[in-house]
């Protein structure tokens, strides 16, 4: 017979390991409403302080995952792989990656979410494509997975309803930020997609929720031990996160820069996490059978169009109109731009993601509070990125103001916070720091 | 300005060290009820896992003690003392003390608690006194401390609102035992009593509350901390709770025992508290300048029948009838009686308080939730004390039975596990551990 929640809750706290049952019965307990939300918040926080040990984040993973509907796609041919990524700023890669993903075959049953704080969310940026709906049901998600090979959709009230409810609460909680709950969370949502393979993007960094990279192993091991544990395969890239990946953060500013990517162009850096991302789903697919064969496939979908006219098949299936993406023109624009002038000539050494992001939301890009209304048009353009060199005067970034944005003079002051300039030319770091498969 | 709550519960988690608005916020903003329940138990648990720094805690005393009413009693001559006890089993001192003292000299304002869990509460055992009333207005328990010298009431809803709404919240959320937040509950009650003095009892020992003799230092060196920092005289004495006080564990079978003990008899254990407990109060009040002539004012005050005496005093100015006291058997008494017989020959050599006080509350003594009603005559007498010598079915002790009790076997099979025997006479113990002045 499992504890009461009080017995389970001190337990926790003085360091016990909670045994399965445990965990099932305060998870199950909490997402039906039995247990209240000041108890769950403080079996969080002993949580934040005692860990949890590989099968106790196990246990809370597939009860969270239990708490709700389990997709099956076993019926599609192929092999179903997904993308997530912890979370940065300027991170539009799901939108290349998907579409190139099924464009070598794999299909892709993505589930997203919406920004919140500082990072942006591929729900938002999909939406700034005119007639795009995220909110397919899941015959619907089922059928495109199939036809088109990739679906992009939110996360439905019916899967992981617990994570749901939990993640609610650990926000208003400061408990977010523990690494067994973070994996469950992640995991118990990725599990209900009904996927054969997972590949992991950790950023690390200074505008990363993981600030050093033994963090941020710590955490792509408990990931992928927990997905391995449950019969999925799993590869874990730790990627840099120093500046904006890319150039544009804001909604359509981030379509406009992945068209870019998929016609052959676009950032550097952008271009290699997404290369990198997308051919370790080829690898987990089956489809290629090495790194560099992988590699070589995905860059022949970006230079043939065919990656391009994927993302235009996916646009079509699921509202969204195609034209948008022949001629990002037809996106939101916002109706003013202005650039923020560098106060002093010397090189870029960091670009800080969070200042940057959330000069973004102040723009209306995001949102501060789940309720927010997001602008699509607003956003940054980063004109200076990392070993870049400036004069005194030059422009760093270009802002893209909306009707509801923050006035220039506090944006503008943001945003010269995020720039850290110095005299020499900073050593040229990787963009892939570590793989983990 | 301070902190969000959110802002706060971080720094806390984070382990910083809280200024006082911050502490002030959190405390007001939780008893007007704007911060969320889950907030605060999430702040609770931070602090069991980091601490409070002093200044920390006697903010947060602060606090609570503003969040209600504080009597001002100085318009009453004499030195106003009391005394709190962390709680144990079978502890009836504040019956015979706040007699005992005010006897002495001492005016005793004493406001107790109720009863949760395997310990007693001083409130319930008066009220097995037919006709004591514990619920007096302020003005009536200032009147009584002026005439009679002593009065022993529940907390009002007006002293310390947020200590009354914190600790039900702490009760379930399992953050019970953390010092710093011990000590601002006792102490934020205590303050508001309008006391120039308290004498602390802090029980050490497998039936207390702190298990170890630095745990029990460490909770008395912060309770006096504070109360000297707000200018109070404190004494705290370490006192031994290795097996329950007296014999009587029940509520009108205390009530005979208080009375045995203010005729001069008793069991030792008690009395030796008592006397202690009574004449550290004595010295703080300046009616004796040393322990020994305190002691010795105090058992005069025994043999003389003075403490018996106030007692009948006390108890007819609260409504409560006299005769009672004279004649004991005028208590509610249980209907049945039968013995636990030992099962084996030997020496006491510890008789667990937790589970003599979980039978007690099993045969209707206590509360397991706080809506239950007590049936006041129930109870245990415990007859084979620490170093008792037993024999093979000799009696451990006397269960009175009521309408209400479980059944016996259940009843009998708790207090089987609470003695334990050894082949060899334990070494006599020291019931005053440490003084700490």
């Amino acid at each position: 017979m499992p504890r009461s929640p009080y017995e389970i809750l001190h337990a926790k706290r003085d360091g016990a390991v909670l045994p399965p049952e445990d965990i099932a019965a305060l998870v199950d307990g909490f997402t039906r409403g039995e247990i209240p939300e000041y108890q769950m918040s403080a079996f969080c926080m002993a949580v934040f302080f005692r860990g949890m040990e590989a099968a106790e984040t196990r246990a809370l993973t597939e009860a969270m995952l239990r708490s709700g509907e389990v997709l099956d796609l076993s019926d599609i041919p192929g092999a179903k792989i997904d993308k997530h990524s912890t979370g940065g700023v300027g991170d539009k890669v799901s939108l290349a990656l998907a579409p190139l993903a099924a464009a070598c075959g794999v299909k892709v049953p993505m589930i997203s979410g919406r920004g919140l704080g500082h990072t942006g969310g591929t729900l938002d940026k999909l939406e700034a494509i005119p007639g795009f709906r995220v909110d397919l049901p899941a015959d619907r998600f089922r059928a495109l997975v199939r036809e088109v090979g990739a679906c992009l959709i939110g996360q439905t009230a019916r899967l992981a309803p617990a994570d749901r409810k939990l993640y609610a609460l650990r926000d208003v909680t400061a408990t977010v930020e523990s690494i067994p709950l973070i994996t469950a969370s992640i995991m118990s949502k990725k599990l209900a997609e009904g996927i054969d393979g997972l590949v992991l993007d950790v950023k690390v960094g200074a505008g990363a929720f993981m600030k050093t990279l033994p963090d941020a192993r710590a955490l792509a091991a408990s990931l992928a031990g927990i997905g391995r544990a449950m019969g999925k395969k799993v590869t874990a890239l730790l990627t840099a996160m120093d500046e904006p990946l890319g150039r544009a953060v804001g909604n359509a500013l981030e379509v406009v820069e992945t068209v870019e990517l998929l016609r052959g162009g676009g950032p550097a850096d952008l271009k290699t996490v997404t290369v990198e991302l997308t051919a370790e789903m080829l690898l987990l697919a089956g489809v290629a059978g090495e790194l560099p064969a992988a590699r070589a496939a995905v860059e022949s979908a970006l230079r043939d169009g065919r990656g391009l006219a994927k993302l235009s098949d996916i646009v079509r299936a699921q509202g969204g109109d195609p034209e948008a993406i022949r001629e990002p023109e037809r996106l939101p624009r916002a109706p003013a731009r202005y650039e923020v002038p560098a106060p002093a000539a010397g090189f870029v050494a960091g670009v800080d993601g969070e200042a940057v992001g959330l000069a973004a939301v102040a723009l209306g890009a995001g949102r501060a509070r789940v309720e927010d209304r997001i602008d699509p048009a607003v956003g940054i353009e980063v004109l200076k990125k990392v070993g870049d060199r400036v004069e005194r005067g030059e422009p760093l970034c270009r802002v893209h103001e909306g009707a509801r944005s923050e006035p220039r003079p506090a944006v503008t002051a943001r945003l010269l916070r995020a720039w850290r300039l110095s005299e020499r030319s900073p050593a040229p770091g990787a963009r892939i720091l570590e793989r983990l498969a």
